[in-house]
């Protein structure tokens, strides 16, 4: 299968479907690459590897790759996004763009196994993912030539793309093509297109596979119990648990009682909004009960000081500064931030809700001595008097020279002023 | 009843309970003063004004007035707040942060009508609501001085206070105490002590009253249109509507579906943590409405940079900073934001979740053509490239110089002159 | 001199030297456009007008416009820049960045009135002003298309540019050219290239113009007093003066005095650092001062927010976004802040250095009696105790969980347990 | 000299002035403590340490220690102030402020030893370092009790205390108080009060013993090349140095050019705003140093991130949060970040200025190939377009649809509809 020394070899990102099935071929036709094709498994739904390995070689990839990213995936890019509390705009847990970084490290690592100076994606170019791949991969190897066949070559529509990719002997699909389009691995699922390209328009029920219609789920609540060890989730209702499993089984669990969907318009890194539909169940769960624990364990400044931080985080990731000193420094700041981040928050599913309904912890900053109204109070009530005057001296001093008493005062004199001249007159 | 004219008048925030009611009695008794009673309606649920005024002229008060300031409120305060989507800690919609300062106003205006040299409240000595009174009556005038009986007298009990107002002819109540301290008013309820300081404990039913609980709520999911002009809610299910009888009819609509229960640990200006129930339906509705709103009316640069000015106007308005410069200029910030911010959001209502399904705006900036993945595209996908180049070049120059590809380069180099060195050995 | 209806037109930001003189002529040769030259005097140095105004016709222009832009610019563009302390990192004054959205205003407003679709300007590839042009200009008029000559045609050195230039008809300039790139107007003067592209390099005494040479500067000390009207310079030495004639005199006294000089390394838009050298007298003199100023007039909350606000401002600026609604509401927030910016700055020029040396207010929040140690100290003493204790209170709750002495206490217990087992034993 | 063994343990701040040394006396005979005098050495003038030790003793003290603390200050102090380029307000490098928690953490540290249960500063209480010394003692351990004097007892006016020391046999100064309360350590010198206390009246040449006069400076510039190893300053002009001796030399150096002199309006954490002087040769020439240096070393999304978490460091250690979870991750933050932060910087002293005149480093990510104008350029000018025009989207979609397009697209409209009526009439 091997092709003559000569030819330059490109490490293509292939999933295998049609685009990146017709990226493997024209990569070979039009631009006379070589090319090694690497799929991981990141725990998307459709993930027969075997499979789609060996498709890649039947299409004549010289060398072709199935890796299994999901433990690496869950242990060094999860984790991160939940000390961080990962949600771009405040919303987005950040799938898509937690993956991208994985695939391309990856992808290097083959490219430089192989001595492969190229590397390539099957993105189009309004999207946020080629950023994410091309700026990750120049992080990491900046003298990687990277190819984009999607951005670059002229099939304009679908039904172009499917008559090349029968002309050039790429297997095509049979079943309608899904007006959607469908991104999925462990941290959850994004769907865009198709009528939601609306935002006027209410989701429509088929677009959902990981949760159930709230309607639908059981009409009893269960109650999760998710147990924190410096901010990693480590144990689920009492038992201990890898990270995969656990989002695994959060996924299945808070999806049967509707849980995690999203449906947001979004800041596009290019510039442009787009509506977007996800479905997160273990993500909206395990950063919820995480925030939670950090109500507990966080002093005041730290937490609030922390939220600046995690928007400027979940901001980097996106824009695909996975592999930036930026995101190093402020992952250093979340770290120094998790150590007592220990404990044991309850979560309540019930018909499309997650809610928290208790946190504990052995590193608890809530002081009941000092938080109770009742008979046990141990705080200072005398303290608050020179407290709130120090705490208001500033206002009081604008006040007096700027602010309200300052305009009285001078309406005050100016009407002096204007009454000392009619009775001078 | 006016008391000999030599008397020091005080202004007391009066609600008609048994704390304000002892402080009333005690201002007399203990500090010799004349007592000028306010008290404001807000929208709580105990508003008997007419009774409450009396009470207080029943107990030796020289005047006593009750106020209507629900449409100053809604207008005026609560109008900011949504512009800010105003949530402290991105939880707590500020209920009480919010009316303090509109009490703290008018409480002023009558010292000033009277003369009065001194404002009292009845707030204890480790929350909130005596640094919002405060720091807003000496913004308004910083010559007031201020009384806190509650914090001064040594009444160290329940049991100490009902002696003392039994023994001053102040009316006792004859129901139990309930084990809760609650403040509402239009924008929401806040339920606090009991059980509830143990934030392991889960909320027991019963410290509910604006909201149904979910499993109790009706089957079928119900749909609002709330319709938003230049940032404020001005139409409901299109039909006009005044911002009072908005909150309302919201606060029972959503209420009636289980929506805006909050439960958290939140973070006292006092330097405190304590644990915090809220029912929040208008105020939880109405705030999601408007940013999903904002997500189609402002640019992402706007819309990112207003996530911080928000965290910092809640917190400023959580601090009691109402009448203060920083707040007047983040609310000029917001303000500016909003001339677009004009459109419609549709809302479902289930089971105790309010989630927006639909938005749309006549200065939508979603495009449509920009946006679509589909024929309409009209995205420069060439553009992409360039971008993508110069967007990533700093994480390029930092990985030549600095990072994975210098590290690497480093590496190579140390292993070839080990390298040389063995082989010149 | 009007060629044939036909020919579209485009308007061209003309500046007389060779640059945009071959664009002019590049325009009508190599594109065929009817080209409208407009040329705005924002203070530079080389401003005779009529002259250039007269070239472009001489070269084929069928209109050009020689516009006196120094009091908009001035009043409108640099005020702003004033009241948000605008430096680009700390440090640069932004003199190009604010004069090229005004430049963009009135080429989009000549294009209007000509009915001209295209604008042109003679920017390179790799600097900031083209993206200050092109974003200016799409945010005025997107519907303008932008021709950015040097980036398109094959010149590709300095040579073959002239070359071309003779054989256009182009006048060519006689002398050598500097080896340096200078952009100039009223708000400074920026110096790059040659030499300077070597950071070590200290910068040759010959690139200064509009500074001494500290060495050279007078032997005596002068001194400057600003006044500002809420944050508008508006009088010099006690003499009323317009912002022009003032920004004009301080760079002549300033300049005098060897002040004003920048030499840094700074971060282009384009992702490359640059080395930039500045000469900024009257820019440094006056927002050094207004900050003065600012610490007397501005609360401490507010003054420490809008630190992040002018660092916002000044990148926004930097970037191009003078026409955007987050710099409209910047700009709204400091507004708000200026109302009662209003004294009189005193400063002190001296071989190189400007110092403030005294400030003073009308409006000024220092309060003696509160500052002083002496005598007439009104300050409360004792409401520094409460004052410590709460606004500790969150360090000691977790130091006792946490911190040190948790650290403390759980080596001793681990100690003690230690010892028992060991006495145990 | 052992008192007897039912004596409560205070240790005590001691700094040999007649403050402390009321202070000392003060606590055996009005609290009847035994007393344990802590002086520490931190590099400030006054340090005949054997003299001041003695002194305690004389005075009463049951154990005098005198601690050479100058080592500990620069290497796990200032170094994390250069880190962070600590400067409050932009302008005061923190001097008081840093060594505060030094001098409380040694205090905490002979508490422990001797089972003391209190600790005593000599501080006033409207000045920032009693915040400073009781929140870093409770940080350090919140179980000891902390007493502070000067605001405890009624010794109004110097004369009083004065009067107070001779009758309880504390040695009084002979000399006239200077009018001026200074502070001093390695990092620099502070003076406050006197004529300062009116900020508008200039410094008297007096006040300033660090720094010569500008005017009496050398004539000829002096120029040092300071050394930075990750961060940390480690050789002048290529000699390898400790910090302790670098400091120490540079404040030599740069203040005989007079460099280092500040004068601000400053806002105290208590709520007033004063007006202070500094003298700190060695901290500005270094800190501006770093400055240079990191903008060399860091790529702009780290280095514009971190000038937010310098001023957020800044102030937390200016208001006694020193040992604070919060401090400790924005310390972590800056760590990651001054990796590379290694190279020369050249610095110039003349006439009261010190500025930086050339930088480099081995990790530069200045590239001269991608920043240089000239015939080595490697930028890719095509780049560019694209670039622009996806950074130039948003505002550009936002012009169409609310801004100057929308606009007069509106009026244009507006108007054709006032013209059809008219035509219809």
């Amino acid at each position: 299968m091997a092709q003559a020394a000569t030819k330059e070899k490109v490490v293509l990102a292939y999933s295998g479907g049609l685009d990146t099935s017709v990226c493997l071929k024209w990569l070979q036709a039009e631009k006379g690459f070589d090319v090694i094709a690497v799929c991981g498994n990141v725990g998307q739904d459709e993930n027969d590897l075997a499979a789609i390995k060996q498709k890649a070689i039947d299409m004549g990839a010289v060398a072709s790759f199935a890796v299994d990213m999901r433990e690496e995936y869950a242990n060094e890019y999860v984790t991160l996004a939940i000390a961080a509390n990962g949600l771009y705009e405040n919303s987005y847990p950040l799938l898509s763009a937690l993956s991208r970084p994985l695939l391309s490290k990856h992808m290097v690592e083959v490219a430089h196994a192989f001595g492969a100076k190229y590397v390539a994606h099957g993105c189009t170019g309004k999207g946020n993912d080629q950023v994410r791949f091309e700026t990750s991969i120049k992080a990491l190897d900046p003298s990687i030539e990277i190819i984009a066949p999607v951005r670059e070559w002229n099939l304009h529509s679908r039904e172009e793309e499917m008559e090349w990719a029968k002309a050039h002997g790429v297997p095509v699909p049979t079943t309608k093509k899904s007006p959607y389009s469908i991104d999925d691995n462990l941290w959850g699922r994004a769907i865009e297109c198709g009528v939601l390209e609306d935002p006027w328009c209410e989701p429509p029920a088929g677009i959902w596979t990981l949760t159930a219609d709230a309607q639908s789920a059981p009409d009893q609540p269960e109650y999760l119990e998710i147990g924190f060890e410096s901010g990693v989730p480590c144990s689920l209702n009492g038992e201990e648990m890898g990270l995969v499993d656990m989002i695994k089984t959060i996924n299945v669990k808070a999806g049967l009682h509707g849980c995690g969907r999203l449906d947001m318009v979004e800041n596009r890194l290019v510039g442009v909004k787009s509506r977007e539909c996800y479905e997160v169940p273990a993500a909206q769960v395990i950063i919820n009960a995480h925030k939670a624990l950090e109500t507990l364990c966080l002093d005041r400044e730290t937490q609030h000081y922390k939220f600046g931080i995690e928007q400027k985080w979940a901001t980097a990731v996106y824009e695909g500064l996975w592999y930036s000193p930026l995101k190093e420094a402020l992952d250093s700041f979340c770290a120094s931030t998790q150590a007592c981040v220990t404990g044991t928050v309850k979560v309540k599913l019930y018909k499309g809700s997650s809610t928290v309904v208790g946190r504990k912890s052995p590193y608890s900053l809530y002081d009941f001595g000092l938080a109770s109204y009742g008979a046990q109070d141990t705080f200072d009530h005398e303290a608050a008097k020179g407290f709130i005057q120090l705490h208001g001296l500033p206002t009081t001093v604008w006040s007096a020279k700027q602010g309200p008493a300052a305009k009285e005062m001078a309406e005050q004199s100016a009407f002096e002023e204007k009454a000392n001249a009619v009775s001078a007159a």
